[in-house]
């Protein structure tokens, strides 16, 4: 199969009668997300990407819309399919096709081979740029390269794909300028700690109704995601206790008045245990007959190895699903343990996912990355770039100003002192 | 229609093959309930209610059931219709008819005649003991006297309830001795304040994803629930303000290093208002032109009094629902307003209410109540009751022992200076 | 010795030079007093105490010097001796004769017989009401009725006067009205939780200079002192237990997130005990064993009996004065423990007491009592009066007013609806 | 004047007959340095610096004292003098010179000439690593180069001894190879954050004795000065307000629930305002007239021109001591401002500077980076050295053993899933 035997053609969606939930729904999201607000209306004035063909894949999601319609008010003819076909929000899909005229190629729970379709219907409009998550219109881009125009490069969402991308380039193949958005600063910083805090007690409360307040509660891993969870269990009355294999992070849980401890014992004190450390089998098959009775185990890492489910699973005498997200283990040792949405990422699986005003963050960083590819392109080579500095601090300074918060700025007397700083002693 | 007329009959309820799911989630909820637990240890061992039959009339949720399976440990026969036709979950309707053999006679959002039949097939087992939230049973059974045996006295839950109860007493038609089981400190402290702090968090989650770090929140009243609502959102990351009109909790919020401003200030900068007073149009017309555009409404007080629903809605331009649980309302000043739960108590209207580790110290509360007032029956007068600071202090008790906390004890010297400390300067 | 052998006199202090220093220091404490200078403002105006001998005996420090300067401009005369002669600051004593010709009769450090002629030459002015802190100048005009004019009555500053008060009144022999200013809800919510709990991290500090961040930290109690000082020890970034012997204090110290255990249990993980109890040998020989090598002792309890200091003493091997209020004692199970301040109240011994900002409020109640007892005195009895719950809502409006927070104000509809709310349901 | 003109003396010091006093405040120091403690016990075994002479100029303060104590447990021999007359401690002094038998020349507040002749007086015993704070002793010895044997090296402590280091490299004129010890993680995230963090309480409660409590508290700069500052003020019950110029910083104050703000609108706020930057006049003549009366002003930044005192002395029509450490301004506009330590570092103004801690971090990095130096100056060039990475892990290691915190180790199975990680999604 080759991309010439791909013609352009109609949409292909579950239901165009979901259009109007999903134009709600969106408004809701667009609502939170101020930064795409305001990038929206400087790229509506200024139409950066006017007349470029984008092929997108990415989650569809309420948030994803939300750049979508700021990547179209900017110039851009946008052709979608998804990065996933479990995360497709088919009212989202009707609401693109019905108000915005995209050429949408996605269906919630999809085959495969409808999956592939989609991605080879995107890229049969021939488009000038990609935006991708998982980086799957990239390598299909190298596997059967496109006759069209020429590409002028390609944006990648996630640590997985830019670790595609990043192959690439290493084996020399890269054909194009890739930018990785993934990995700035207001990401790591805002979506990692603030957004997967939250979403990690809203995903706990939504599968449990547990009373947080006066829990022992373990948070394993104290980086970013794990900062942010132990913070936010705190602030909810939960004691927390932090295990971690790095002193640097350690010595610091400690200063900030939680105990740190090894596994093995915490587990012993666990009423909650939360894994976020991107780790393999942090609470594992050894830990098991040290829990206590009616502990929730739960993750916000990644993947869903951070529990051992399997091992889990195959040490338990009996399981029950009690709740929607709530399945109980009966150990052999006689303690009920109770695992949340399978121990893959709690506040995705059960909750959902960070919320838009942090998405609106890392989705500006999507936007200002194709603006910047755009304008840049002919000084680029194929090669993986970063998002510039300057862009990350600007996402932030149009986050501060949608919330209305201004700062000082520097006299030239004061910019004279900075810069001579080495002076004063 | 009179009692007589009713005979004991079947039980009537929507659908038995729910019992299998309402069983589980009992056994979940009965998880979270350490204090009920061992005292249905106690009871299923001392039987301090052998036989005697105990009419209920509560909202039929898995916490009640799990205290339903306490007094039947205890030796009760038990009756049982709903408090409120909405609040009913006929899977725990099923769970206790099939397991349990409970006379239950209630079905979700039954109508009105339906519901008054009911409470009639409770009373025509001619209970010794009403257990009653809001005081419909108490009343009925003043309105049209039952033929049987006399009752030994009634429990009542709620604050409203109670406070018919006390009218009854006041005009001296109180037939019987009634226990105030609403008001003790274990419930006020522990259920209003992080209860309630909880659950408003989760229903504002729930119903928006939105981030509450860094918003300004608004919490109107520092009374218990207010505290709790308080610590909570700022535990989530927000900037709380505080409106009060009594002095002492304002100081006291000031103190604790919120800010206080009257609330023709506080709405001016709200990015969400969260009231909790009891009083009526906290939120009202005169505060709307102040609004920040987005902002986002709730209330956590009883009544659906405390944002003035009725003027937003003359008021507004323009309504859309955009989220289960979230309405936008677009005024004539330009803003758009989020109203969660349709002002209803957000955390019983959107999320689950309090956590079952919270009514398992209002409900021990009602258990134990229910055998203090068998136990003394013959020395108590037809008059309102509280419960006795002891059991309160042990309910407390229990549940430091359930949870595996230990306390000092004075020792006999101890005791000896405690007792003489007056001479101590 | 009869008072009329006691003339009016000069004042007699010690050093007058003192003057502009104490003139300074308590200008500093009234810039921390805004309620006490609201007070002042008023009574200038109204001179509620015009031509009254008030007859005062009270620590005398720099906040003392602002209630007087208070009291005199409400037209009082004042003669002054002091509660407790260590507590005496000669500079205050020179700047309260120099500046506002009060007769001050008191000199640090004076001994005993001296002390008694103060207090004899204070009651030579023959004061209409006398204003006490232990009540030694209510026991002396029990003992020796003075001649002159009869009393209108007196106010009670502590736990331990009004004691002895209350004693007098029991066996019937009181003479005069007396205000027990000591336990209003303002003085017990702000002066114990947030004076005592900042005055305690203000005396470890500066006993120690130790980090506390990361601190095991063990408070002994739960009661207001205990609750402020964990909640400023936990901000300081320790990892604090709470210890306690009543289940509902434990109960809610849980629900804040602090672990609670036994004092046998925390002993042995504690960096840092403060103990907050009342009680006696709350750390006693029994817990010395388990102390960890370096462990922090010290107290915030009244008197110096909760660290059992008379058993430690015995116990040691060895005791050393390693810093100003920090004492090493070598126990002979090999551990250094540290002891501050004696053991004594680590925040009056080691650092400067409750702050002005607190005494304002401690002190407006002297000075409103004193107005209120004056102008009820006609239609008092011989008897102990509690403060009226208006005057401390007052004091709580003026330090708001001071602060420049406002409150919100019921409308006459609100009013209307809290009256009625039981019609509510 | 050449070094070969000094010879090597008695050591010079104020006053012997203090040497118990400080034997005795260095060992309370030594308590709360276990890692210094550690290392020093590793190095009696190892001996690592046997018969090196070091050469030291350092602030001779109870925690330099412990760490003079490690080095010579290694078998270093040791000559001192100080780099600030105004921070010798005699006794500190005494206490080296008769306990541990060192070379030191230094007298509290000696004059200019004498603190040379006590720099040559070091350099006179021909070290082979000197151990400098402010880079004089590298200063002379590549002004007069020493006649002995070659040096090894040196090592730099502070940011500003550092800079002159580098000016040296980069000008190509560095003699001998430098480690910047400086510049450690360890060092930036617990001494300024923790360190400072609590100082600065530390220095406002014992000028002031102000409550915090319900004050508001504006930060300038969210650097982790800045956050350990807010951090602590909010611990204690303020109200927090921070200014900053950067938007990322920024946003994360807010995601942390602090008000953000310019300080033109901060300073109107503010009870208290503490600069945190590292820049000038950041509160200066502009913003005089918006200050609330009874306003605190103090500084935690390196230098003192955070707040622009000049500017204040000029605009002020009145000036008064209140008390030590507090300095109050009368402003034209009628307002009084509290000025702190002159708007010197409030904490080591008016406090004890970093607790020893903190300190056992810093100097545990002198330690090990001397080692090291040692170790490895065979392959070592005339050029600035970092700490190696794994020596920063090694002090916070030591430092949680020191504490008897453990952390878990990962499996061999963890390890190859940790390697193999990007073959997951």
């Amino acid at each position: 199969m080759t991309t010439t035997r791909v013609t352009v053609g109609p949409s292909d969606i579950a239901d165009p009668r979901l259009a109007e939930r999903g134009r709600r729904r969106t408004d809701w999201a667009e609502r939170q997300m101020p930064v795409l607000r305001q990038v929206r209306e400087r790229f509506a004035r200024e139409r950066p990407l006017d007349g470029l063909c984008l092929g997108v894949s990415l989650h569809i999601t309420t948030e994803t819309a939300v750049l979508l319609r700021t990547l179209q008010a900017a110039g851009a003819e946008l052709a979608l399919c998804a990065s996933n076909p479990l995360s497709t929000r088919d009212d989202v899909c009707a609401h693109l096709v019905r108000d915005h005229h995209l050429a949408v190629y996605a269906r919630y729970a999809e085959d495969v081979d409808t999956y592939r379709r989609h991605v080879d219907q995107v890229l049969a409009h021939q488009p000038r740029v990609v935006m991708d998550d998982g980086a799957d219109l990239i390598a299909v881009l190298h596997e059967r390269p496109a006759s069209g125009p020429a590409l002028l490069g390609a944006l990648e969402e996630t640590t997985a794909g830019v670790r595609r991308v990043r192959a690439l380039a290493a084996e020399g193949l890269l054909r194009f300028p890739a930018v990785a958005v993934n990995d700035t600063p207001t990401k790591r910083l805002f979506d990692n700690r603030y957004g997967t805090g939250q979403n990690t007690i809203d995903g706990i409360l939504r599968a449990t109704n547990a009373l947080l307040a006066g829990k022992v509660a373990v948070v394993a891993g104290y980086g970013w995601v794990g900062r942010g969870i132990a913070l936010r269990l705190r602030g909810m009355g939960a004691q927390v206790i932090v295990t971690e294999i790095a002193p640097i992070p350690a010595l610091e849980a400690l200063m900030e008045g939680y105990r740190v401890l090894p596994m093995a014992e915490a587990a012993a004190e666990a009423d909650l245990v939360v894994t976020a450390t991107g780790g393999l089998a942090i609470l594992g098959r050894e830990h098991f007959a040290a829990l206590k009775d009616g502990v929730i185990l739960c993750n916000s890492g990644h993947f869903d190895v951070e529990i051992d489910v399997r091992a889990l699973r195959e040490a338990a005498l009996g399981r029950e699903s009690l709740r929607d997200g709530v399945e109980e283990f009966l150990l052999p040792t006689g303690q009920r343990v109770y695992l949340l949405g399978q121990g893959r990422l709690v506040g995705q699986a059960v909750a959902e996912a960070s919320p838009a005003a942090v998405m609106d963050m890392s989705f500006a960083a999507q936007a200002l990355a194709t603006e910047w590819l755009v304008r840049e392109s002919a000084g680029l080579r194929p090669a993986v770039y970063e998002l510039p500095a300057a862009l990350d601090a600007e996402i932030a300074r149009l986050k501060l100003a949608a919330l209305g918060v201004r700062l000082d700025a520097l006299s030239p007397r004061q910019v004279a002192y900075a810069a001579s700083w080495r002076e004063g002693t």
